[in-house]
């Protein structure tokens, strides 16, 4: 029986899986992969404007059209898991004991690959607050003396999935996926997002232009591999290979 | 029939592409790639210090013993062609004519990948010359107006290997690559160099790190796959992917 | 009835609003703008070695000498209100409940920008501190249900103005702002901070220099408007313009 | 009578100026500018691929349809003058004389700002020649010794407009222009680029993108102005304000 | 009598002064320097894999065998004091008053110089966590209202000593040291290093290939000194001279 | 009888020196250094705007005279050696020729240390050039095969003085040198530069400015040593040291 291939996707608020990373998402998932999603919040107080703006809105009604929205994009884009870590938005904070679940996932998934947010990002200090723990907590899920007895992390790679306005961010793509196989399933994970209609066709121009850059860098017109949608990537850990 | 395939390395000087990338060349040619080494100079006035210090020696005898060098060098990695284009060092310049004939080698060979020096390079001119000529010809090779006709270049990869002092040269290595199996060739290869003596173990000691490095990277101690050597490479471009 | 302009200062110490912003603060008094100070501390434990140096003195005698000069100081410049909050200092640290009356402070200023330190500074980790907090509530006075209800913030620039040793902290102005015409408001409110009097000369050096840039970026030799004294300040954000 | 305002840009290659800053040439020929267009070269070899597949092409015939072009661009967008010097693409060089033909233009037209390519692309090195060629000849135009008499240059700001592939460039904006009222303007100029038109989508996504980078700046949720298309800047040099 | 000359190491977990400053160390204290070693941590869950995989290990017996190790290693380099704060790590955390207990050990040290970890280490968070405290802490020590009457700090070097994958972290080393003549207290130290075997020559390595480095920088192949053992400092802080 | 102890200063243009480095070309030359000044240009045509305000002016005029304040400069800083290259400026170029000319000075000078440009400028394009003909000419003067028999070149300190406008150019002091002794002979140098009185009290202040900076980094409050003038000085390559 072949070994279980799975993928972990950190995001610091609920809707961030599918506009940045919705596309790897359901390729891996048709290509076997069980991939996790933990949402560490809901983004309820920072990423729901639309909502809060409607009469008589609560903080748990809030929450809960987030968490039904997610979880029709999870079911839209074959998501293994969606966990929902309910722990705040800004700001978003991680106690010890927080981080010692998010470390639990990591290590129950075994992830070949993680993905979370740019490094930097002055305008929502969550998303980089969200890579800090997924730095910290890959780091404790390695230790051997953390939970002595259970299996330790290997080392997956990191990928630092595309940000709101990436320059700003200092977010530099030095890989490009191919999702053509896969958009319907991205779009439809992408229309479930009621609370954000704003930013649908802005991530389809964001696809198709990164499908651009995917043929540039296959070949440009000298045999760049077709391609209609694509997702950016950003590498925190050097590969290792055995042929270039 | 299956398709060539090939490589390309773009060298300052005659020894560099043995400490930098003997490794890769020799594993490559192990697959089945030719790999085409371009000499621009044989680094005769400002690499060949030992030689220089024998009494009565002259240009023409340090060329003609670099050359020497090189070609057992390269018959040890199994290089499949060494070309030497003798444009002289300490500085390396090429005119628009010398450039275009770099061209005509890029395009002749069709490289998968190219391989070239750091980005930067305070410690030797030449070196980031270099690399700027590789990024240049590059480009020329993919204009369809240049040798209207002639086969274009599509969008190699150029992966820049690994210069003296990394740190001084803002080189980051992206990619590991375990040349375990072909080490001995790569040995053999650097001593060829008999006018670098003081460099030998310092090249070992390099790839014996680097081993350690592609270990970290692909597992660590929780399942890092053994290799006892390795070389280290950072790529110019961003890679195109249909599974991450 | 025009709309009032404002603009908030977040300074980690008592006196930073005056050596790095003065002018600008009393240039847009003069404007009509309501600025608001925000001292974190009164840089009582470690911006405040002269006072520690008189016998018998105590912590409060310190911050009220502090709070004293201050005062003093933000009446010469025209400040609106200046708000001390007396965190403590090195080190500064805000909690979630402290964080929270920043974010009341900067929702009922509604700024049209924002000024702090800079992005870095090993000196003073106080001061890098306060930026990331500058960031963190901006972005939490933007979320619609922080407080739902309250007026939500746009989008102001925040300036970080300049450090001490600026080349260490790595802060590049990109905005020279012309304080001729308050200047002689900025020199009283600098002598009013008696504790630091070896930094009163510092400071005029710098507001010369500036104004020679200015004078540089502004047309240089061939039409450079005049200016005596200047501050920089570098833009944390993009602009939105309708001209370039 | 009010003093002329002017723009100048300084292109690499004949198509560059409509897809990176067309909107910005439109709006401000609408304001009255006088805005000239500098193409150093037509792209004749590296960036008219589409021209070279057809049978029978000659370089002369690819430049005059590159020219043809430019000039119906040019004028969809009210280009004040489209100088076209011809000196050659891939590689574009500059000989002093050359260089001193800029400088005249330069000082001809006088510019309150100059727009030029970004100052890194690993992809096109002709681009980043052109942004050092508008640097060098900025500053020889400033030179009082250069043809002593004529009038010198001031300091204008020099924008670099947006590139493909934006961060592989390290191109990061820090100005975004509204460019709804023009962009009908631009998409005509667009579309006079017949022999690249797989980038006419990709660069009206990017202007429906780079607004949405526009209303977060000026707002976001909250009072972020309405913008449909916008054109983004890097500016080199710092602004002189008398108001922040 | 002269002044005691002091230097302070602040090393996250137990083995790190071994492998990244044991020469400096050891030299240092052949010259009459009292060196203070503060171990943070024991490094007892994160880096003892090889302790953790002997059966019935428990955390105190983990701790117990790297203070011994570090015990043992601090005498061969002749450490003047080695202090075990026991703080946990994996993450490693301070309160306030466990950064207090640090600001003690460096006023009472007076340390000429201190060392610490890179600024930057994505592997592992605990390293630039101390760091962070290392700044922290010595800016507190500087303060005049800390602990008021006690011997204020001045300005001490922080020298970042030599991280593992030096690339990945960002840290370029600007000093190197010649530790030839100790070399062999520090071969008997790392010896010590009992857990960590698979380190043992991937640092003697290190020390090697910086000896080169070394010599490169003192004069190259026409007068560099002799060195056979370097280790490699990147310093914080700007140094103040009398002479270049 | 002692070495003689030299150092090189290599200037764009004729002032350069006076204001970027006279503290520490006069300060070596007390302590008996030999301090060769290579000017590679007047700066006759791009830094003489006030001469060439004068009716009548000629390009020779302009060089006589800033060659003649250059005397008089080095005759005050008590340089040993002024040498005026006269390669033109505004753009400066060099040919090969030309590069072989400095590598001939630096070999006769052997200089312990070098002194030239900040490695950006986007303001002046003949700066940064200086710098990169610097760092060539140092490559070239350390081949064995250039000149061979001329004794070569060791590994000498590249400073690069400060600019104008530090911050736009990138430049980061690492080392801040005391010129109180000699900050009469500065001065004098200074004053000697009648075509670029405007800066006179500019370049005062800096040097007021970086005696601050010199007593922070030496002790600041607790021990830093007193100095009323200083400069700044970044170091290209590492040290070599015996101690830390």
């Amino acid at each position: 029986m072949p070994e279980k291939k799975t993928a972990l996707v950190i995001s610091a608020h609920a809707a961030d899986f599918v506009w940045r990373c919705g596309g790897a998402i359901a390729l891996h998932a048709e290509k076997g992969y069980e991939v996790t999603v933990l949402c560490l919040s809901f983004g309820e107080r920072g990423e729901s404007a639309k909502l809060w703006k409607e009469p008589g809105m609560t903080l748990e009604r809030v929450k809960d059209a987030r968490r039904a929205e997610a979880e029709k994009a999870a079911e839209a884009l074959g998501v293994h898991a969606l966990l929902c870590f309910d722990l705040g938005d800004y700001p978003l904070r991680l106690s010890d004991e927080e981080k010692f679940r998010v470390v639990d996932v990591i290590r129950n998934v075994q992830p070949a690959f993680m993905l979370s947010h740019s490094q930097f990002d002055p305008y929502n200090t969550d998303h980089m607050y969200a890579t800090q723990i997924a730095l910290e907590t890959r780091m404790i899920a390695q230790a051997w003396g953390h939970h002595p007895g259970q299996k330790v992390l290997g080392a997956p790679q990191l990928y630092l999935f595309e940000p709101h306005q990436t320059e700003q961010m200092g977010w530099k793509p030095d890989t490009f996926l191919d999702i053509t196989p896969v958009w319907e399933k991205k779009w439809a994970a992408i229309q479930c997002m009621e609370g954000q209609e704003h930013l649908w066709a802005y991530y389809r121009n964001v696809a198709e232009n990164r499908a651009n850059h995917f043929m540039r860098n296959s070949g440009g017109q000298s045999g760049g591999r077709k391609a209609k949608y694509a997702e950016g990537f950003q590498s925190f850990f050097p590969r290792t290979v055995d042929e270039l």
